[in-house]
């Protein structure tokens, strides 16, 4: 294996990259709300997009970027989710990937959109344009912080991670952004990733790498089971550390494993950040069939608001965990289930285990983060899903985030 | 149609049905926690149970006797759910069908157990024994408000109904009692609930009827996306009512509505006392192209955090409504979605209506009970889902249900 270490910079560790955020307008309250990142040389794309019935006028847009396999630039808002907007939304997208474009001299196709914020309110164009020009003045090696920032709605801290490693002789690196706090939930969230890296790889063969590290990433948290109608993934790849595009498997494994560990990185930030939770638990399917059985369970288990809320009061309340998993439509028997908090088993064959168990394990879940195995005892298969405890922070966020 | 009135008297509102409820020390507080429900005669029985893969002992035991048709007293615990509690479990639930039928002159197998409480304990089968004499001398028309009472859990008031009708000459009754507050889900819930009537009708008749009417009823409301592996609605029909048994179709109609009325009453009693709930909401879909597709629409609108926690916060975001239903799984296009707060349209052609739409529409949203129309544009067909709000309240008696 090659070996991977972490390196400051974000997404503009990799060489040709440079990033800025702002305030514009968008947001009432004077925080960042417009980022920009660009690669100095063109760069091949590839994204993952939200399922969610009602993508984004700027989902929409960015997909028709990612499929011409180039792009150079990313604009990114926070404020307005420009979902549900209609034609306008339509427009607006169009228009704020023009003004990027116009002032960076690239094609409106070459620049990639993202919003987040409301759903209903588009972005202010004029504000956009308006904004602009200082940012595209600014940008910077040392303006990940500030776009990082300019994403943030719910969050509570700026999420950013990057990691070198040498293939082939070559250093690489790749390094990224994300915001995600809430309408988290596989199959993508409200949360934007934006990776950057140096390495030469067309887009062709880094869409199924960056699909593959999502699916073990992004894919694999859960906040509430929300599902956003604005998620998205971008990796642009610009090719400035030099040399062939990387195409033995054993380069594109060492690849591989940069970006899933970046993706991985920013997943945890966002699941650690999620509205109002105090803790981060994993939850450890074993003995499953197949790996989607696994996760299958993980996720029944992961999302189910009353295994949610005691862990919140750090309760080894192992029957909300049963209950949960007797919904996943899989033909458990109970008689071979076990769980463990931590190192401590509280169930074994499907029946409790002593008042000890429940003490110790309450200790477990006392901690900021922690891991539940369950044991399906059905095969050899393992997944995981990181979830989060249910608060009252979540519901004061929620109750008033609109108003 | 025959006309539908309500009457006194819940669970022995029927001819033939007595009830009681007490404490016998299954819960730690003095609170009742165990309720018998007696018919003098021999009765018809149906019954539905959860479909969690994990079903608690005791619906084992009365899936088998609601097999045989026929049943004349249900036993019924709160305080410890006998689920997750293997061979021990098993034996428990017998037993409690046992001592019961002992005391009343039964066999076991027409003796129905329900039991509600905590996931991985069993009752003391020693203090039903012990507190049953007192239970069955006590046995009168009066004691469904004992009995109702006695199976509560986090319920903060007992439920209790009952209605009459004539159907041929005869007046006929049907009364219920039900407990739910939590882990409330459609497919069944923590709910249990228990329908009695004179009217003269045999157990493979009454079967399809209850199922129909627990599908309207119990299987549309949501409080937390939790499904129980203690759910139970079980009719006991006994005939005191006299005459030949219903076997016209329009005598089979006017019961159903019978039935259907209580269970819709008593369903409707459970989600308003939903944990932690201030409010009820109706998700009520129109132009879906099928029911069932209407059904699934509503469905994953009521049981999203985000729009429940919107619904708290008198909140009109439209916005969480539209992502809940783009993740339902249906081919939907927004412009053809419009959507209503009672009689306040927020959305048309799929876009949000103006300020003064959604300060008319908090107002709605300000009410205990509102409806939340969303019109699909596809075809036909209309159903309902009711759900709650999500309130600090919910994680506050969650957080701290064991401990």
């Amino acid at each position: 294996m090659n070996r991977i270490q972490s390196c400051p910079g974000g997404v503009t560790a990799a060489e040709g990259f440079l990033a800025w955020g702002g305030h514009v307008g968008i947001k009432k309250d004077p925080r960042p709300d417009l980022a920009l990142i660009v690669s100095v040389r063109p760069a091949a794309v590839a994204g993952v997009f939200t399922q969610n019935r009602f993508p984004a006028a700027p989902v929409v847009w960015t997909q028709k970027v990612v499929k011409s396999g180039r792009a150079q630039a990313i604009i990114a808002n926070s404020g307005a989710a420009n979902a549900c907007t209609g034609r306008n939304g339509e427009r607006v997208a169009f228009e704020m990937a023009r003004a990027a474009g116009d002032r960076l001299g690239l094609p409106p196709e070459r620049v990639c959109v993202a919003s987040t914020g409301l759903i209903g309110t588009a972005p202010s164009i004029e504000r956009v344009r308006a904004g602009l020009p200082e940012l595209v003045s600014a940008l910077s090696r040392k303006g990940v912080g500030r776009a990082a920032e300019a994403i943030m709605t719910t969050d509570t801290r700026p999420k950013v991670c990057a990691f070198q490693t040498e293939i082939a002789g070559r250093r690489i690196r790749l390094g990224g952004i994300a915001k995600g706090s809430g309408m988290i939930h596989p199959r993508m969230a409200t949360m934007l990733a934006f990776v950057t890296t140096d390495a030469p790889i067309d887009g062709p063969a880094l869409r199924p790498l960056l699909r593959e590290a999502v699916d073990r990433s992004f894919n694999r948290i859960t906040v509430d089971g929300d599902t956003s109608t604005n998620d998205m993934v971008l990796c642009l790849a610009n090719g400035a550390a030099g040399g062939k595009s990387l195409h033995r498997a054993s380069e594109r494994r060492a690849f591989f494993a940069l970006l899933a560990r970046a993706c991985r990185a920013l997943a945890m930030m966002i699941v650690q950040d999620g509205e109002g939770a105090t803790k981060t638990i994993e939850i450890r399917i074993t003995g499953a069939r197949t790996r989607e059985e696994a996760r299958r369970a993980a996720a029944a288990v992961a999302r189910s608001s009353l295994v949610k809320t005691a862990f919140y009061g750090a309760d080894p309340n192992w029957g909300r965990i049963m209950a949960a998993l007797g919904t996943a439509g899989i033909p458990l028997d109970p008689r071979r289930i076990s769980i463990r908090y931590g190192e401590i088993e509280v169930v074994r064959g499907g029946i409790g285990r002593d008042e000890g168990a429940l003490r110790a394990a309450k200790q477990v879940l006392s901690k900021s983060s922690s891991t539940v195995t369950i044991r399906l005892g059905r095969g050899r298969h393992t997944d995981s899903v990181w979830t989060t405890d249910l608060t009252e922070r979540y519901i004061e966020i929620n109750a008033a985030y609109r108003t």
